[in-house]
């Protein structure tokens, strides 16, 4: 509970040094994510979500600015694809928002999208809850969206910004269905690109024609020009405004219920795994039943329902 | 089991409603699954993996070209980032490809990376068993690679490709280690762009620098022009010494063992919580904990523990 104290304090290094224990998945870890629980649930969390080139590390480095002069602490999770394909912009992106790294009100982290045993997910759940307990006003996740695990991550967010950029196809036609469960507030980035003006009423019409309840958020459309600093301070009251609306309406409760709950299940999916390979990989039992998959004595449905039946009648799960 | 039986004897139709009806998670499906499965193994699976642009789905297409001109028959598994943020290009690639449509002996299908409750890899795995029985020699799978879960999918295939062009950056410096797990072959693809020859000698030092055990594969370098169909021929070749090598050191086995591993703990995985959240839905006990998850009288670590220890006194596991 050493480092779990430190972070309570706004301790720099013991946050670092806690998050990269979580993501070596060391047993010490969970014991200091247990200690910190209590003290979350207190950040507002901003999910910023768009194709690798619309603009999202500049225009996070823009909102950073906006709500520092407010006051505010934040946090920024960069979900990175660091798979070999994506190229090399990535780092450069990084780069340029640790012109905040020497400002102690901002605690940047990049997440590798690969290698999680345990499911990207739940680490970012984990780290969520760290730079929650830790104090930041703000928490700004940065994902490409591209995979099923960055969707997922999005309900964690409080708000949702889907980025799109002039210029980029017919695709707000084909997968409106898509990006119409997703978003709270669009930004059209690059506004002064060919086309800015045709993509906003492109979006309108789609919202207009898509049925929300008088009760519910209608996503709201914002231009922006991140590289020149424009249209971000509007953009920050779009979030203030969806923010009062989520506490009006009572989705924060919600919201936190959902992130309890999604954190519930990929917690409870890694931990019965475990348990189930703990056992399963007793006396050579998984092997036999992969030996008998590849002579085709069984298949992987019945090989499944086998296991658990053979658990559920020893009483050992 | 209609169904797999009209599969079994390539009708395409057929082929394509199972696809469908596994998309759908029908438990039918999973019945008709089952009674392929003894049917597969027999695919030679090649991963083709890169970054967009790269020129993926025009290689398909000119390898498909060169396969079924010796004879072979063809399946496609496009994997698909279909969420809002992948742009139109992806579109655009699929329809190219389609011009093998009218081929009886081409089998071409996308898979939407969204909306998989039981998992991107399940569902992977089930298209390639389904196209691997109804007969198809060769099984091209194509993937951005950009998340965990494309990357998970290279466990499937014999052959991973991994896809490069001229000036995309000093990533192979970078992120080398990611690269060199990964890739069997190396194609160079737009090999006319500046830069092909120091990219390819960058890769080589790269290989060169990393100790490969006597015994093992050293991932061979292609240079491709797909849209002229150069290198095509020599590529294919190479393709051919890698499942040649496969064979002869018994890789070909492992494969068949670890794609039957894999298969086994996703669909293990589903079945688990299937089982698990039927039995926790009841009484509420799940709402309660995430309630207590709430307002901070557990942590996600305990709940899932209490989860589990429940059922095991309980012996419903």
């Amino acid at each position: 509970m050493r480092l779990a104290k430190e972070v309570l304090q706004g301790n720099i290094k013991a946050t670092a040094r806690l998050i990269r224990d979580v993501e070596d998945e060391l047993p010490s870890a969970i014991e200091e994510l247990k200690a910190l629980y209590p003290y979350t649930g207190r950040s507002y969390i901003i999910g910023i979500t768009g194709s690798p080139g619309s603009g999202k590390s500049t225009l996070i480095d823009m909102l950073i600015d906006v709500f520092r002069k407010r006051g505010k602490t934040i946090g920024v999770i960069a979900i990175d694809p660091s798979s070999p394909f994506s190229g090399g912009a990535i780092l450069g992106d990084r780069i340029r928002m640790q012109r905040h790294a020497t400002d102690g009100g901002v605690f940047i982290r990049s997440l590798a999208t690969r290698g999680w045993r345990g499911g990207l997910s739940r680490a970012t759940a984990n780290i969520i809850n760290i730079m929650d307990a830790m104090g930041k006003d703000i928490i700004l996740i940065e994902t490409v969206g591209a995979g099923q695990a960055e969707v997922d991550i999005i309900n964690f967010t409080h708000t949702t910004m889907v980025m799109l950029v002039p210029g980029m196809g017919d695709w707000v036609q084909t997968l409106k269905a898509g990006i119409l469960e997703i978003a709270d507030i669009f930004v059209i980035n690059k506004a002064d690109k060919k086309g800015a003006d045709e993509l906003k009423a492109e979006l309108e019409a789609m919202l207009q024609m898509s049925a929300y309840s008088p009760q519910a958020w209608k996503p709201k459309i914002f231009l922006t020009e991140a590289v020149n600093n424009k249209g971000i301070d509007e953009l920050v009251e779009g979030i203030y405004q969806h923010k009062e609306f989520l506490i009006a309406t009572g989705g924060h409760d919600t919201h936190l219920k959902e992130r309890a709950r999604l954190e519930l299940i990929e917690v409870l999916k890694s931990s019965l795994m475990d348990h189930v390979f703990q056992i399963v990989n007793k006396n050579n039992y998984l092997e036999k039943l992969i030996d008998d998959l590849v002579n085709k004595r069984t298949d992987p449905y019945s090989a499944a329902s086998d296991i658990i039946k053979k658990l559920a009648q020893e009483g050992k799960l």
